[in-house]
């Protein structure tokens, strides 16, 4: 029997390359929406509703007296009422309620999969890591790892998931794509200490959020497994599957 | 003093995301064009001039009573002369010839930065790779590695040799740029044997250039300073500087 196919897409800007149909598209941000959405999950939120822009989600938000949350450059966005930290979702605020979301370049991602045709979407994250290589180990369905990268740029951190991925589920995967090679090879020389990888690399993002006071944010984002949840999506909105 | 900016643009598709205008771009397809283009030169080649198509190549050929090359999909495009490999241009046979030259991606690649207002624009390989590094060194300029990967998706030579010149240059630049550290620790991992990395990996082109039975292209184009020289596009022709 033929191995099902695993692709990593390192840019939404080259999504386009990618069959997203009939197989499972793992949507990447780790820092920080989908680390965000793996928290808010686990920590008992009734579902995550993505959308792509801000006034969507204000207007989303009044119609169904949901909370309100993004960013857009790494900041809460005007208008919102949450930002985009895993640190604003313990328990005992996110439990039970539906939180809409809008970041820059994660749910952007995730309506391109949708205008692409993609009918199976989940959210991957350190966080959640085992649950989504769990998860592609069980269903022998085609894989495509989308990194949301940084306004179309490829960033060290999405990389470095789709690397932690494509190294513990491969076996079962045919892997003709230089780009998973490239991710599992990054990761390989990252893995023992992730943060100290991108602190040292200077990552762009780890810049990025260091400047706004956010270390124990990437910290957390590059914890394996702390929010060991399967957000999916169906009916418009992620929730455990 | 600011140091220049040094980015890696790992596919064509990303070039819209980079500012290539009073930089200098170094157009980058190991497999095989820019290190044919180094090896014609290298031998004595007059110029090579780059088109983006099968049709102008012919037409140019027939006008200019040059030599015409190039490939689509690894294989000798129908109606041209000469294919894509550097040992079909020995210094006996190219030596004071004009080649015209289309190639399925670093050709393109070319002309998409010329389109972008690209002004100085050279090409880098293994072959030459010290000779590029050697000029980035000395102009003070800002800097884009251009990866012209396999019809937009990332692949891992280019990218490996975009980590080449990085780790060779980067002490002179500011690089704030995740693609060129991905590219740099790829180049870290594979650097003592870039063949057996390359064949580890079993990456796309290597299997596709294998199956046409061209190990020995290969190997030659991931072999440093065979053909040091620096090809660089002026009067619509790449040249030696």
């Amino acid at each position: 029997m033929n191995k099902p196919t695993l692709y990593t897409c390192l840019s939404p800007a080259l999504l386009h390359l990618y069959d997203v149909r009939d197989c499972v598209v793992v949507v990447i941000d780790i820092l920080r929406a989908t680390s965000t959405i793996s928290t808010a999950l686990y920590n008992g939120a009734k579902a995550i509703i993505p959308v792509d822009s801000v006034e969507k989600c204000i207007r989303l938000g009044r119609e169904m007296e949901c909370i309100t949350a993004g960013e857009r450059d790494g900041k809460v966005a005007e208008g919102l009422q949450y930002g985009n930290s895993s640190f604003e979702y313990p328990r005992e605020f996110i439990e039970g309620k539906t939180l809409v979301l809008t970041t820059t370049n994660g749910t952007k991602l995730l309506h391109m999969a949708l205008a692409k045709g993609a009918t199976e979407i989940i959210t991957g994250s350190f966080l959640n890591l085992s649950a989504v290589c769990d998860h592609l180990l069980s269903q022998n369905k085609n894989v495509v790892l989308a990194c949301a990268g940084w306004k179309d740029k490829v960033n060290l951190e999405d990389t470095l998931f789709a690397g932690a991925v494509a190294a513990r589920v491969k076996e079962q995967f045919t892997v003709n794509c230089d780009a998973t090679q490239v991710a599992e090879t990054l990761y390989g020389v990252a893995a023992d200490d992730l943060f100290g990888f991108m602190k040292a690399k200077d990552a762009s993002h780890y810049h990025r959020l260091i400047g706004f006071g956010l270390e124990r944010d990437i910290r957390h984002c590059l914890t394996p497994d702390l929010a060991n949840v399967l957000p999916y999506y169906v009916n418009e909105r992620l929730v455990i599957r």
